[in-house]
């Protein structure tokens, strides 16, 4: 069939499951716009900025499977390029798209807008090399493979790709000869991989499974479960990665963050005899600062296109691989820890005095419904949730590995687009919001109903508990929070201020009552309070960085 | 004497001009940031975000003569890497330091936050690599001859530098010889040179020069007009570049736009039998897409490093070398053309009905004052803008080769803050504001007072113009953009609206009598109005873009 490379290419994110595509316009990107919004069955969603929409993307692949972003040439995707860092890092596929100046523009070495005025034409390009999983120039010629060949990178990896395409190739009509279709990934089981890890299992008194990111990513929750119905492996999960295991199922022990971990849970993994890492990466923030006391050479580890058992090293394994070959894994372990959930917990919920990060946190906890989507800043914020005992069908957002501030606003537009029916909760600070805070125009455009909880605690409190508690580099300009969503044209949202732990409850019952309604809370803390977690990780960074 | 690494780079700052520095905390720049409050003489100016920071720093630096930035290592870097490319195309110096982890975090290949989780930490400076005209790893044995060449890289090149700054290495005490002092740059005439163009001037009936930006960013504006004033040659500008030379002189003729412009100007240069291009860049965006009717390769192109007459081309003359060459070179022009100054404008300001563009921007040239920085923002506000006659003191500032949109809200910030008695006058529009709107809240926050023109036509009107007008994704959503200073905290901000010109006058009038006040104008226009230069021009790039 006739169509142009950019029709093609919208229709075959559809294909591979997009249904909403965020980004900014641009001149070099009108044209494929046009093909966009005359596509059957994909939306734009227009942001207010690029770095916002790359974090839209993210969070929508988060809870799709599969994101993308288009951006002008230079200063649009150039904007956008901490998303897409970001989305590497921490696995998200997001397929980045710039639309180019024309072929011939190119070939000319014109000095147009957005270039460096100096006739190059792939610096852009060779910019996004170290944080995408592939990259590629389009043209008319090489579209029907390239497009196929990129997509399927950023699924087969669960890492953003980057799609440099001139403006006149989109608008190219060329052969197509037949619509794009994922390819389903190599999951084969490995028989040497089985071999090895019961070895590794066979004489093991006190097993553990420490799981994370790469599970959320590839969606193994359910083979990762069985596997562990099967061998009664306890579980736990890093920060990174929180959702990988069912919280409810009774081989869940917890998080496990190194020396900050619950006594019980610290323990059981730091004198394990034999850890499958499965999915997961051992990070600073994940483990307060590689606090763990076991031998990380010892681990049996398995991630995605790295599996290292004692000092065999394997890169050709993909994590489906790997999950499929845990299936065939003979090992039966009987349990000597028992299931620790501890969700029934005790606040006075009609009292007056200010709030604490600690109440605040242990009263979310009574707030969480079975579906919703808790996504998490950065920030006090993340290391409260953190330790929430989540629901079997929750789903949890942070970004711990990458890190970035103001990441989770902008991702919320993206989750609760991927799926406006869900009860998406977002849990955010003040500092963080000001970075991105023109995603809640976004949302309110789209007439999206989050809950949003901006904690105003007056600063950069993650930052505070670093270094310079009182340094006036942690201050930040105090707002009108709450006047925000009214400047933003959401004349329907519903505002809430709360300063204790009454006022959390009624607005609580609020928000329960009032579903069918965005509900923005500004919850005033004291500058100096912060999650226990926060804390402790926090003199570990200090004494990193000396 | 002995001074920490940091201590010694934000004392060569100082040395080099830089009296203010913006950023954002990190964890990996928080006791570096130490070193920059404690400082006697700089202060450090706290932004909401990293992209802001830089466009800040970049305005800064356009006044100022050098702007810094400070970020955290990887989501903080990479989040200003859109300004930094823009300070790099528009030749303007930044130092872009980032604060990294530490030198032995990095040795160990450690899954440190802000990295990438595999180990690598020299992704992001070659990230840097194409935007920036030299890149430093500065360690405590290098800094004191690192430190110095990187400063003086961005002064000789008018171009920003990238400096990786481990955190302990900042904090490490090292012993310093001497204080850095920016050295004079090479600007010795070149006989060659001046031979070469009397050559080409002997015989010239019509000789003109074409300036821009170059001129700016080197500071060359009175060496420029001696040269003009001593040979008599007439001076068009290009619009990028805007300020390079004195538009009061009677040799200015006004902007060269090729095919737009003005039709004595456009046949005057179009027909000149010889062309001295000093210091400009004919870029798509500055020629009506390079409509001009002259052989390119006639013309004596005389860059910073980069001249050519006839066939010859050299690289090894800086433009203050080229400017003082220029002084020596003996030719006397008798002008044929006079001075075509046209700012007697005559506008009804009683009139009560809508405000059309072209109103806007006549009026808007009575405003003008002699000692005026005018910022406009790369859309109907810059292609109004560009044609106002300026005093001879007054200051322009736009970004029309990079062209990124949001750059001007805070560019301003950081051109009002490195000369907070000057008045600053932004002309902006909604779509643009959007992208970087808090930094609009730092203005208020350092208690700066700009006066602000903010178009509200409803969406992207330079993107409606070329392609797309009536498509949905030019459509952007309506806020209350009077609303705006005071959520950010500016309850003594004076905020006005606009409909008319009669309106537009009184706001003149009451702006100009209470000058000790932010001045924040909501200007609303209609959704197809536009300044007749940014039709055409659009017309110009639609047909580019095919």
């Amino acid at each position: 069939m006739k169509m142009r490379v950019g029709q093609y290419l919208i229709d075959a994110l559809y294909n591979a499951g997009v249904e909403e595509i965020f980004g900014v316009p641009g001149d070099f990107n009108l044209t494929f716009l046009d093909d966009v919004i005359d596509h059957e069955h994909v939306s734009w969603i227009g942001n207010t900025n690029e770095l916002n929409a790359s974090y839209a993307a993210d969070g929508y692949a988060r809870i799709n499977g599969l994101g993308a972003l288009i951006t002008t040439f230079g200063v649009g995707e150039l904007s956008a390029i901490n998303g897409i860092a970001g989305a590497f890092a921490e696995r998200v596929p997001v397929i980045a798209i710039t639309g180019a100046p024309t072929t011939s523009v190119e070939q000319a070495r014109k000095f147009v807008h957005h270039s460096l005025g100096e006739g190059n034409f792939d610096d852009y390009r060779k910019m996004f090399e170290p944080i995408t999983t592939a990259q590629g120039y389009i043209t008319s010629e090489n579209a029907p493979s390239e497009i196929p060949r990129l997509i399927q990178a950023a699924v087969n990896n669960k890492r953003p790709v980057h799609i440099h395409l001139p403006i006149d190739v989109a608008a190219t009509e060329i052969d197509i000869k037949e619509s794009f279709q994922l390819l389903p990934m190599e999951n084969a089981a490995d028989n040497e991989l089985v071999a090895a890890i019961e070895r590794q299992l066979q004489n093991a008194k006190q097993p553990v499974i420490i799981t994370g990111h790469e599970i959320n990513s590839f969606g193994l929750q359910s083979e990762m479960e069985d596997f562990v119905k099967t061998t009664g492996i306890p579980v736990v999960q890093l920060s990174l990665g929180k959702g990988a295991f069912n919280e409810e199922s009774d081989y869940y022990l917890g998080i496990y963050d190194g020396s900050v971990a619950k006594d019980n849970i610290r323990d059981y993994v730091d004198q394990s005899d034999a850890i499958l890492n499965i999915g997961a990466k051992i990070t600073d923030s994940a483990s307060a600062g590689f606090s763990y006391q076991f031998d990380i050479d010892d681990v049996i580890m398995l991630n995605h296109h790295n599996t290292k058992i004692n000092t065999e090293q394997r890169t050709d394994l993909t994590l489906p691989a790997i999950i499929t070959s845990l299936q065939k894994v003979k090992y039966r372990h009987n349990p000597t820890v028992s299931k620790r959930r501890d969700t029934n917990i005790q606040v006075d919920t009609t009292n007056k005095e200010p709030l604490t990060q600690a109440t605040y946190f242990a009263m979310m906890q009574t707030f969480l419904q079975p579906n919703d989507v808790v996504i998490a800043e950065q920030g006090t914020s993340f290391f409260g949730a953190y330790d929430l005992w989540l629901h079997a069908n929750n789903k949890f957002i942070g970004q711990p590995l990458w890190g970035s501030i103001g990441y989770t606003l902008p991702a919320t537009l993206g989750s609760q687009i991927a799926d406006t029916k869900r009860r998406n909760i977002l849990l955010i600070g003040d500092g963080s919001l000001q970075l991105t805070v023109q995603a809640l125009s976004t949302m309110i455009r789209y007439h999206l109903k989050p809950i949003i909880f901006v904690i105003n605690n007056d600063g950069y409190t993650v930052e505070r508990m670093i270094h310079g508690e009182n340094a006036l580099y942690n201050d930040i300009h105090m707002w009108d929070y709450k006047a925000l969503p009214q400047v933003f044209g959401g004349t329907d949202v519903a505002l809430h201020e709360v300063n204790t732990p009454q006022e959390l409850q009624r607005t609580f019952d609020v928000i329960t009552a009032n579903s069918n309604q965005m509900h923005f809370v500004e919850v005033k803390m004291h500058r100096d309070d912060a999650p226990e977690k926060l804390r402790s990780i926090s003199k570990v960074f200090a004494q990193q960085n000396k």
